[in-house]
C-alpha cells in the first residue's frame, strides 16, 4: 500500500479536540520531567512554559526515580547522551513503566552511532507511550533502514510512514514522525499535520522541543494519539504564524515562542 | 505578627543607592564565577554581560577552588546536579568562606527532593552571603514546610516572609525572596521591592539569573543587603519595560537583555 | 617590526573568495562536529544552522571517536571542561588527526587555570588546524604571557599579533586571533578583518561560535586560512548589520542570527 493511502485524517489548528486539550493544558500546568540534550535545554524550557506546562529537568540517579514518580509526564532525549545519563535513562523509563508516569522517546540520530541505537532499544523495552523523531530516525529504530547524517534527517516523512506505522504495532507506543508533514499513528489510523517549514530546520530545538511538548500533553490528552496531535498542531501553528513576522532565524524563534504563548488567548 | 508588618522600606528604580550600585557595577566588571544549572547557563551568561559584570562558568574539580580564588563573587545554583557537581559545589562553597569570596545559594526545588535538600544543608554550612528562592523553597530550606510543584513555586512572597527572616537569624545570610512582590531581608530590615510580572514565570532563568546578579553586585556594594536589593530593582524595572514592550514570551527574553543592557546609558 | 607592519592583506564584506567559499558551505552544508561548552552549545548550534552547516554536538566517550570519523569538521572549546571532556576531548582530536578531520581548537581561558592550560598543550599535539583565540588566550599559548581575567581578553588583538604568527609557525596552525580588529595568520601572510563591535563581547558565545563556524569552513576551502577569514568576514559583516538594528544585547543575538541566516540570499 502506497504511504498517502494509509493517512486517514489530518488536523489543523483550530481543531476542536486541539483547542479542548490545549485548554487542558494551560488549566492543569503539567509537570513535564525532561531529560534531554544540553543543546536544547533552555529552548524547551521555554516552549513549555510558552505552552503552559510546568518543565523540571532532573537529570541525577540519586533523584531521578523519585521525580518520574513525582511528575505527571517524562520525556527522555538521547542527543547528548553521556555515560552516565544513559544509566539515568534507563532509570527513569523503568520508573516510569513503574509508576505508569506517561513518557516520550526522542531517539536523536538513532543509527547513526552505536552506543545510542543499542541504548535507545533497551529505552523502548520501557515500552515509551510516544516515539517522537525525524525520518531517519523512526526508519532506523523499527529497523527499516540505517540512519541520517548527524542529527538531521535525509529521508522525506511521507516515505517512513510505512516504518511507522510498523514501529508503532512492534512497540504499542503512538509515533510522531516529523518532517514537512507531521505524520502521527498508532498503528491504525494515521493523522497528517500539513504546516511544517524549512525555517524550523535551521533552528535548534524544534524537534526536540516537540517531543517535550507532546510529553506535557499526555497526562491531560485521553489518547497518546490526541497528545501527540494537539502538540503537533500547536507548533504547526505556531511555526506558520512566526514564518510570517520572522526575518531569519533569530526573530523566528522568538515570534514561535510568542506565537505559542499567546495563541488561543484572546 | 503579620509578613505586611514587617516590611520596613522598599525601593524601586531610579533609587538613588541603586543607581550608585549599578554605576560600580558597570565601573568594576566582577568576575563573577557561576555554578548553575544546565538550563539557564547561557541566559545566566547573557544576563551579567548585559548589567555589566564578566560572567565565567567553571565546573570541574581540577579548577573550581582555583577560580573561586581567583573570582570576585560565586553563585552556586543547585537546579539540575548530579553527582559530580555536587561535590564541586561543596569543595567552591568550602573555598568561598576560606578565600573569603562573597557568594549566592539558589536552592531550587529545595525540599523536592532529598538528595538536593541534603545537600543544601551541607552548603548553607559554609555561610552563604546571600540565600536566593522563590517562596517555596525559602519555606523548604527554612524547615517551615516541604517544597513546591518542581521547581515553581506553590506559594506566595509575602506568605513566606516569617520564614525568610528566621532563615536569615539562623544562617546570617541575607535572603532574597522572590515573587509578585520581592522582599529582601537580612532578619532585622525588610525590604520590598514590587514589580514583578506573571510573564517573568513563563521564562526559564529568570530567578536563577536574580541569583547570578545578586553575586555580581556583592563585591561592589558596602553590604549584602544593598547587593540583593539593586539587583531585585534593577530586574523588577528592566521587567516592568520589557513587559510593556512584549508580544509573548519570546519578545519579553529579548526585551529583557535590551533593557538591562542600557538602563541608565543615558 | 611593529604589529602593523605585519598585516599583509584586509577583508571584508562582500569580497569574491569569502562570497564563493559561503556559497559552498550553503550548498554542501558540512557535518560540523562540536565538543563544545555548556554557556553556548545552543547559541553554536543556532549559528551554524544560520549559517548554512549542520552541527552535531556528540560528546561522550563510546561515541566519540566514531563520530569525529563520519564528521567532515570539528570543533573543541574547553570553555567548560570537566575531568570526563578533557578525556574526550583528547581522544576526539587523536582521531581527528588519524582520520585527517580539520579541526579548530578553542583554548578557552588558557593560561588562567592549570588544568586547562596542561590540557590545551596536549591538544596541540594533535595538530589543529585552526587555534581560535582572544588576545589573551593567544598570549598564554603561544607562551608570550600568562591569562587574561576570567574568559574576557585583557589585551587588544594588535598587541598579541607577533605572538599569533609565532603560535601559527611553531604549531603549524593557522592562528585566529579574535579582537575590534581579528587577524588571522598562517605564520606567512595576515589578514586584517575589520569590523567587529563592543556589543560582541556583551553577548556570550559570540567568539565560541565563530570557531566552531571556522571549522565549517574548513572541508569546503581550499585552505585553511581561507576557512577561518571567510568566517570571520561574515561574522564581522552579520555584527555590522546587526549592531545597527539591535536596542541592547537581546535583539543583538536575535538581529546576528536573522543576518547570518540572510545575508548574500539576494
Amino acid at each position: 500500500m502506497e504511504p498517502e493511502k494509509q493517512v486517514t485524517g489530518s488536523r489543523a489548528w483550530p481543531h476542536p479536540e486541539v483547542v479542548e486539550d490545549f485548554f487542558q493544558l494551560r488549566q492543569k500546568a503539567p509537570l513535564t520531567h525532561c531529560i534531554t540534550n544540553i543543546v536544547v535545554t533552555n529552548f524547551t524550557a521555554n516552549v513549555l512554559l510558552a505552552a503552559g506546562a510546568s518543565p523540571a529537568m532532573v537529570i541525577t540517579m540519586e533523584e531521578v526515580a523519585d521525580f518520574v514518580s513525582i511528575a505527571e509526564a517524562l520525556l527522555i532525549n538521547v542527543g547528548t547522551i553521556t555515560t552516565i545519563d544513559a544509566e539515568v535513562m534507563l532509570k527513569a523509563a523503568a520508573t516510569a513503566q513503574e509508576t505508569n508516569t506517561p513518557w516520550v522517546l526522542d531517539p536523536v540520530a538513532a543509527g547513526a552511532l552505536k552506543f545510542r541505537t543499542d541504548l535507545i532499544a533497551q529505552l523502548i523495552q520501557f515500552q515509551p507511550t510516544v516515539i517522537r523523531g525525524n525520518a531517519s530516525e523512526i526508519l532506523a529504530v523499527s529497523g527499516f533502514s540505517g540512519g541520517g547524517k548527524g542529527v538531521d534527517s535525509t529521508a522525506s516523512s511521507l516515505a517512513a510512514l510505512p516504518a511507522a506505522r510498523q514501529l508503532a504495532v512492534m512497540t504499542g507506543a503512538v509515533v510522531a514522525l516529523s518532517g514537512e508533514v507531521d505524520y502521527i499513528t498508532d498503528g491504525k489510523e494515521v493523522i497528517a499535520i500539513p504546516g511544517g517549514h524549512e525555517i524550523m530546520t535551521k533552528v535548534t530545538g524544534t524537534g526536540c522541543s516537540l517531543g517535550a511538548l507532546i510529553a506535557a500533553f499526555l497526562p491531560v490528552t485521553v489518547t497518546p494519539l490526541r497528545a501527540a496531535v494537539a502538540a503537533s498542531v500547536l507548533f504547526a501553528a505556531a511555526g506558520e504564524c512566526a514564518q510570517k513576522k520572522a526575518h531569519g532565524t533569530g526573530s523566528f524563534s522568538m515570534e514561535f515562542l510568542d506565537q505559542l504563548s499567546t495563541i488561543g488567548r484572546g
